[in-house]
């Protein structure tokens, strides 16, 4: 049993004929895309919009039709992974570079289900480096500014050079000992001026489907 | 006597030989960087970093040395205008689309003084639409959230297409009836995933120059 795909596809279970569906980016939103796509293949009337490039193109690839987002003023239902989950519902996100998109779609749903596999639910968040996405101008004085909130920030690198997000902005993961409070780091950090979003989920989560190595699921609502 | 070109001299009066200066943008930065230009001909020596490709290109024409942001900490002091300023010393800015940047220089000056002519100077914010910059990804949704805070968001044109900033996002002028708490309508605003910045200087300006038709120059600390 992976338990990613079983809660994956327990998630998928809320989607129903008529729906706007955001597709998360990452290795347990694969499985919700994959069976989405199974149920589209069987009759399933959904239209799809993406949190990344990648999700985009494996949708498209397995046949979920793909709606713009200017043509929707509301998503029904958005189902995507998560780094950590506390016991509060709160989540780190970003691993995969797409926070900013998972969080346009996360706060425009309806419906916002987390699915994560035993492994990411923890006490208290940030033992995961929270990402924060920053515009590249004067990222050196937007990173300071970072420090100034007593975490330790690391510029993202792929291959050696900076990894660049979908809206062509930098990451980076900052260490925190622990964040207790999510809402209001969440607040202190989106008003540095550079900040362009963090990987912080604060309240936002509405059901969390969470996948166990035995096999039990385990369905949160909030 | 220009109002805007009097405040602008008389703040560039703080400029110190050895600074590193941050250069606004717009109508009443453009008189601080040329009486910059002229005191550094006349032997001032300082290093400059600009808010705007704008006013980065004027620096150079007129021989203001360069620094790049990489190779700074802080800045000792930045200039720079206003659309509006409240008597608590609170700004919108934007006007000119350069706000997000504008908005790192300031934020990580030691002096940040701001330049006005008189018809700047409002009871309360919000007569001249606030511009927030958010990023073009699924734009109409974080436009949507924008409504919920009940303003007026449009989209800014340029020769009928959207304007685009130096870092590639969108400008939508917000217009609301007023805006009696700047700190609390920022965090508001840039907690909406999508937005990077908004136009709200709240409690940042250390010093306001205004400039009035009558000659006359105030200089208020704050």
């Amino acid at each position: 049993m992976n338990p990613k795909r079983i809660a994956a596809e327990r998630a998928v279970e809320f989607v129903k004929d008529g729906m706007i569906v955001g597709l998360g980016t990452g290795s347990t939103s694969y499985w919700a895309i994959h069976r989405i796509a199974e149920k589209v293949n069987e009759g399933l009337e959904i239209k799809a919009v993406a949190s990344s490039r990648n999700s985009e193109d494996m949708a498209m690839q397995l046949g979920i039709p793909l709606i713009a987002f200017d043509e929707i003023d509301i998503i029904d239902i958005t189902i995507d992974g998560a780094d950590e989950v506390d016991r509060h519902g709160n989540l780190t996100k970003g691993g995969g570079g797409a926070l900013l998109r998972e969080k346009i779609l996360a706060a425009n749903s309806k419906q916002f289900i987390v699915i994560a596999d035993e492994t990411k639910r923890v006490e208290l968040l940030g033992k995961f480096p929270l990402p924060v996405e920053i515009v590249p101008f004067a990222a050196n004085l937007t990173i300071n500014q970072l420090k100034r909130l007593q975490c330790d920030p690391v510029i993202r690198l792929l291959n050696g050079k900076p990894f660049m997000t979908d809206n062509g902005n930098l990451i980076v993961d900052c260490k925190f000992e622990s964040i207790p409070d999510p809402e209001k780091l969440t607040k202190q950090i989106n008003t540095i001026p550079g900040v362009a979003e963090n990987g912080l989920f604060a309240q936002m989560a509405n059901k969390i489907v969470t996948g166990y190595n035995d096999g039990r699921i385990e369905v949160k609502e909030r």
